[in-house]
C-alpha cells in the first residue's frame, strides 16, 4: 500500500510516518519508484504499536525508539520483552545487552523498613521478581503511607489483595498466548499491562459501590 | 491534651490545626482557660482523616470540608458515606440533602457505543451501580482506546477481570466492618479504596513478572 493508505489505516499522519522511517523506528517499504514505496501489514502493526506505546505510557519518540530497539535485540525471549515493556529489566545471568533501560529508576528510595515489608509480602507470595522491579518500591511507599496515617493495615493485611493480583496476572499471561510474532506479543503486553490499569481500578470501584449497597445500604441504588 | 500535643500526635502543625478549627472542620476543644482548650482522641482521629483525604485524594481544604460536612449530614448511612468518599453519590429515592458533590462530573462524555459496552459489562456482572458512577465512564474510555488501537479485547474480554475486581471489593468491604464510628469507617473507606489503588497495581506488576518468568522465561529472575 502507499504511504497515504498506511496513514489512513493507522491514523498516523504522513509527516509523522516519514519521521518514524527516518528514525529507523519503522522499517523502509519496498521501493516501487524513485520516490515511492510499498508498505505492508507489518508496517500497519508496527505503527499501531508505536501509537500504543505513546498513548498508554506517555513516552517520547526517543523512549519509544529505545523500547523498539530493545525488543528487536531480544527477538527470541518473550520474558525479556515483557520486562522491557513493563519498565522492568529482569535479572540476567549473562552480561547485559547494553540496551538503555527505559524507566528503571524509581524516584527516591522508600524507607528501608517499608521496603523490607514489601519484600516480606513478595516472599510470602512466592513471587520471583528482580530486585530492580519498581513495583516493589511503589508497594513500600503505600505501606509507609499506611503506617504514617496510623492505619492498622500492614503487609499481612495486603496478602488477600496479593492473592487476587496473582489471579489477575494469570489472566494477563493467558492473554499473551497465541500471538503471531514478537511485535504482536509486545503490543499485547503493553495493552494488557498498561492500558487495562485504569479499567481494573474502575471495575473495582463499580464492584465496591455494588457491595456497599448490599452490605450497608438500603439497596436503593439502580 | 493541649494543641501542641495534638500537633505532635498527628503531625499537623499548630497554625493549620487552628485554621481547621476556624473553618469548623475540627470541632472545638473543651475550654480550660480564656485562650486554652483541651482536645481528645476524637480530634486526633478527625485530624488524621483530614490528612488522609488531602494526602490520598489531593483534595483542597475546601473540598475536604465539603466531604466532612456531607459525612456529618449522613451520620446514619454507611453506604452514603462510602459513596461520598469514593466520589459517587448513590442514587436516592428521597430528595437530595443539598450537600455539594465533591467530584461527580467526569471530564467529557465517552463515546455512546463504548458507554453502552461498559453498561453491558456492568449488567453481565449483576452490579447495581448508580448511573452517575464516574468509574463507568473510565471503563468506557478504556474500551474506546482498545477499539481505537485495533485490539481484539472488548467488554467480554474484561469479564475475567471484572470477576476478580468483584472479589477485591469483597475483601474491601470486609475491611470496613468492625470500625467504632462513622468517621473511623469513612477514614477506612478512603484508605482502602484510594490509598490501596497504587498497591494493587504494583502487586499485579510483581505477579506479572513472576508469571512471565514461569511461562516465557528461562527462570533466571531472582
Amino acid at each position: 500500500m502507499k504511504v497515504s493508505e498506511l496513514s489512513r489505516r493507522t491514523g498516523v499522519k504522513v509527516p509523522l510516518i516519514k519521521h518514524y522511517l527516518r528514525e529507523g523506528m519503522l522499517p523502509p517499504g519496498r521501493a516501487t519508484a524513485s520516490n515511492q514505496a510499498d508498505y505492508g501489514e507489518e508496517h500497519v502493526h508496527r505503527l499501531r504499536f508505536i501509537r500504543t506505546l505513546i498513548a498508554t505510557r506517555g513516552l517520547s519518540t526517543g523512549a519509544t525508539k529505545e523500547i523498539l530497539d530493545a525488543i528487536t535485540a531480544e527477538q527470541e525471549d518473550l520474558h525479556q520483552v515483557f520486562g522491557i515493556v513493563l519498565g522492568v529489566r529482569p535479572t540476567r545471568t549473562e552480561e547485559d545487552t547494553g540496551a538503555e533501560e527505559p524507566s528503571q529508576e524509581p524516584d527516591g528510595e522508600p524507607e528501608p523498613e517499608s521496603l523490607a515489608d514489601a519484600r516480606k509480602l513478595i516472599a510470602a507470595m512466592g513471587w520471583e521478581v528482580s530486585r530492580g522491579n519498581p513495583a516493589a518500591h511503589t508497594l513500600a511507599e503505600v505501606l509507609a503511607a499506611l503506617a504514617d496515617l496510623g492505619a492498622d493495615i500492614d503487609w499481612r493485611g495486603l496478602v488477600p489483595y496479593a492473592r487476587l493480583a496473582d489471579s489477575i496476572a494469570d489472566v494477563d499471561v493467558r492473554q499473551m498466548r497465541g500471538e503471531r510474532d514478537l511485535l504482536a506479543q509486545a503490543e499485547r503486553a503493553v495493552l494488557v499491562s498498561v492500558l487495562l490499569e485504569p479499567a481494573l481500578l474502575a471495575l473495582r470501584r463499580l464492584a465496591q459501590e455494588d457491595k456497599s449497597a448490599r452490605h450497608f445500604g438500603g439497596g436503593q441504588a439502580t
